[in-house]
């Protein structure tokens, strides 16, 4: 679209990447660690810094700022109609000790998409609005991803405000104290489309040299809790045959629960995070094991094929080591693929860019995991050095940054431009599929 | 030596079942918990009336009673001449809700072999002391089996007193606290020989359908502490291929030890007790692991060998796996093999109590272990009902410990009677080899 003959107001908008990287510095000095990194935690002073900080760049390009009752921002950058806006959304809270990136990237490119839009006066034909979700990373009050989870109806608003952190300090107390606690009608509408930018969290980028992905949807996770229960004895007087020894069969699943990760592909996985041994001393054979299993995959068929083989697994260990083996399959995210449509919008904007397609599915959560049940979403990722996030060491090139910027200007003015807009057709019944 | 036409006191002393069970029963009354078991840990007020018991029971058949500095008991029942003595020893103390008859057992079974004596007023040549060690269980003072292993010159009195328990207390105040510090010069002295009478503690005689085992040695140990470093990772956007699990490596670390101990064949053992993962969040592939592995085996060389193959495994471990890890073997205690007379004089027992020679090796530590530095040495083993210890369902049949006693007699006694005091000639330079 960008035209060599129409200088000037009239020219594409256009990413300024040196504006977008002194912003990203710009915001990282609130909550910045001595190692480099941020502690930016929800609703503390720090993040009503940022979140002010927000309003002020907002309303400093004539884009005035709602809050919802969940202390959910939303800039409004108006367009030329009032058809169903193009939602920009991430968020600015980081967990303890996190890096500059994880969040901050997605809301700060989404300003400098609002920036670019600015600069060149250019007005697309949907509002573009940038929110910046409450809560998303759970490390002080869990759930995580709370704010996009009311916005869209999985959670009640006097559950959210109930939430306490460690401390005991409740959610809504915290969205009043700093000042974000708004109105329940300015909560984000269903729109025409919803884009997120984000730092991959992953290596997958990096090992293929490639600065930028077009995520495919977010994979399914379930979680399991294993208990293993054999016969604690004395490590010296028990003999090597006949022993219950709950960790030798713990070390069993482990190697299932890699193996079966292994098994069925990327992009799924199987993982072992925690295992606790009990009575846990030297000298005496572990009477028993608890232990968790991760698994992701891309369909909620695959995540089933999963657990059932890891049910195989632990009973042919159960036998081989005589113990007892308790499988609890107690939480399971379903997988959320992206709207086609969206998507190759995206891949439009990727081919404007000039930056390779590269596909991708996200191992992780995001707010447009429940974004996508309401409307149509999609997400780029930017390639995450070393694969390093939830860390001070968490590094993103601004190069890649700002390409990944680039491809979300693109997505969000093709998105605002098309002119069809089915949420608004739903919302008034007998209307014409013809706007 | 039993012999049918010298009635009454003439009689080869014998063991009396009923008063030796209702011993055990009183004494487990001292300490009793609800569970059925005993809490009776060292130089607490159940220890000074166990003590106290001990001192009366003594007395009461005219068998005074030395206590050295050490908190170490001796009741003396005078022999005929001045030959080095017959130690018969165990401990009175227990771990938090132990069972009624680790270390007990031993010491009112050699308590049950004077009253026996005294009964038939048999003056044995030699005299024969029963000791009552302070401390065995290092339940509540670090190490264990601090009373033997201080007598027998392993550690210092003084480091030994000032050992703490977990509220900072210090042994040597215990001792004075509760009456048991007595003299240095009342130390055990080397005698002629040392038995031990102890539940197994393990399955085997159990297994074999066996009331009473010749115990051969105590095994050698080894600790090892094991750290394995990996990457942590999130557990979403990690591929498999490329992790860095440190659990995953620990689990085939896990069947390593497992599968040395198996190959190296009883005795020998090997168990990985503890295991500690970082960052131990269900959803964090894990950084690092600290792990540890306990072996037991009959020789060094075996023991030397069981490290050398964990070595082995650990280097092709850390390489497929794309991890660290770092081997520590910070700990060994030699094996000990009993002294071969004294073996021999438990054979003999057996068979003149009419039970039959199982030959076994301790797995676990005892008093015997030290006191066979000195003097020779042995032990005799009665069978662990489940092979279960150190819990309040630990249990030996009263039966089993009748015969277990018995043997005890006359092992002592076949020892009594022997003639020649190496530990008093080595004593005298110059001295004759014949007394």
């Amino acid at each position: 679209m960008a035209t060599d003959d129409m200088p000037g107001k009239n020219e594409h908008p256009a990413i300024d990447p040196a504006r977008l990287r002194d912003t990203i510095d710009q915001y990282a000095r609130i909550g910045a660690t001595t190692g480099g990194g941020v502690s930016r935690l929800a609703l503390t002073d720090e993040d009503r810094e940022a979140r002010d900080l927000l309003t002020r760049d907002l309303e400093a390009i004539d884009c005035p700022v709602l809050v919802d009752d969940l202390g959910n921002m939303r800039g409004i950058l108006q367009g030329a109609t009032a058809l169903g806006a193009i939602q920009i959304a991430s968020h600015l809270d980081t967990v303890i000790r996190g890096g500059r990136f994880d969040g901050a990237a997605g809301v700060l490119a989404g300003l400098e998409v609002l920036r670019a839009l600015r600069d060149r006066d250019s007005v697309p034909s949907r509002s573009i609005e940038l929110i910046n979700w409450t809560n998303e990373e759970g490390a002080r009050f869990e759930p995580a991803m709370i704010g996009s989870g009311t916005a869209t109806g999985v959670f009640e608003a006097d559950w959210m405000h109930a939430r306490t952190d460690r401390e005991g300090i409740r959610l809504g107390s915290e969205l009043e104290r700093i000042g974000y606690l708004g109105q329940q009608r300015h909560r984000p509408p269903i729109g025409r489309a919803y884009l997120e930018l984000h730092i991959e969290q992953g290596p997958v980028l990096d090992d293929l040299r490639k600065p930028v992905g077009i995520v495919q949807g977010i994979l399914g996770i379930t979680w399991v809790e294993i208990t293993v229960t054999g016969r604690s004895d004395h490590a010296g007087p028990t003999p090597m045959p006949g022993r219950r020894d709950a960790l030798v069969a713990a070390a069993d699943i482990v190697r299932a629960v890699r193996t079966i990760g292994e098994a069925h592909g990327a992009p799924s996985v199987g993982t072992v995070g925690r295992l606790d041994v009990q009575p846990n001393v030297v000298n005496t054979i572990p009477g028993s094991v608890r232990m968790s299993a991760d698994f992701r995959a891309p369909t909620l068929e695959l995540l089933d094929s999963m657990v059932d083989r890891l049910q195989g697994c632990v009973d042919d260990i159960a036998s081989t080591r005589d113990v007892e083996i308790a499988v609890d399959r107690f939480w399971t995210s379903t997988p959320v693929a992206f709207d086609s449509a969206v998507i190759a919008t995206i891949e439009q904007a990727c081919d404007a860019v000039g930056v390779e397609r590269i596909y991708h599915w996200s191992g992780a959560g995001h707010d447009a995991r429940y974004a996508a049940e309401v409307q149509p979403a999609g997400m780029i990722f930017v390639r995450s050095r070393g694969g390093v996030s939830h860390c001070e060491d968490e590094l993103s090139d601004e190069a890649d940054i700002a390409l990944g910027a680039s491809v979300l200007l693109h997505a969000a003015l093709l998105l605002a431009e098309d002119g069809a807009d089915d949420a608004a057709e739903r919302k008034q019944p007998g209307g014409s599929r013809h706007d």
